[in-house]
């Protein structure tokens, strides 16, 4: 499970990415328009893509390779964990 | 797809951590060998999981939290990335 979990990750990233290897800002809109449907829903779309895509783009070369693409997937992951463990808090209330 | 990886990588966590929330030696020990056996099986395994355990055991107390649970399948997947990048290189020579 982990490993084809992993797998998704990479397949992800390269779909976006094309032959380029990286993600420009375009590529980062559609796979979050794609992805994180939910995410954009409730933001001010293009606010939301200008931020995080300033967040990843360590660099300022408008690129976002795979590993700072992966830390976009940890925060979001770590936040729903964070998000999760909270409500289970608040049931056991 | 990545929302489900995402949610894969949280309930494969909370799976072997179980309610006290955090993994102890034996439980990461368990989930390599169910979720990267091929990792495990090329390497001396103690010897392997003692030093991935050292590596995500930052505040040395014996227990890995999702943060640095997480941690591992970042390096995991970048050196999985990184290998099939090589490949393909290799590939187009």
């Amino acid at each position: 499970k982990m490993e084809h979990a992993m797998e998704t990750m990479m397949f992800m990233f390269h779909k976006f990415a094309g032959d380029k290897g990286y993600l420009a800002k375009e590529d980062l809109r559609i796979l979050m328009e794609k992805e994180f449907p939910v995410l954009l829903e409730n933001q001010k779309e293009s606010l939301t893509v200008d931020k995080i895509m300033k967040d990843l783009d360590e660099c300022q070369d408008s690129r976002v390779g795979f590993q700072n693409f992966f830390k976009l997937t940890v925060k979001l992951t770590i936040a729903c964990n964070d998000i999760c463990n909270t409500h289970e808090e608040e049931g056991k209330e």
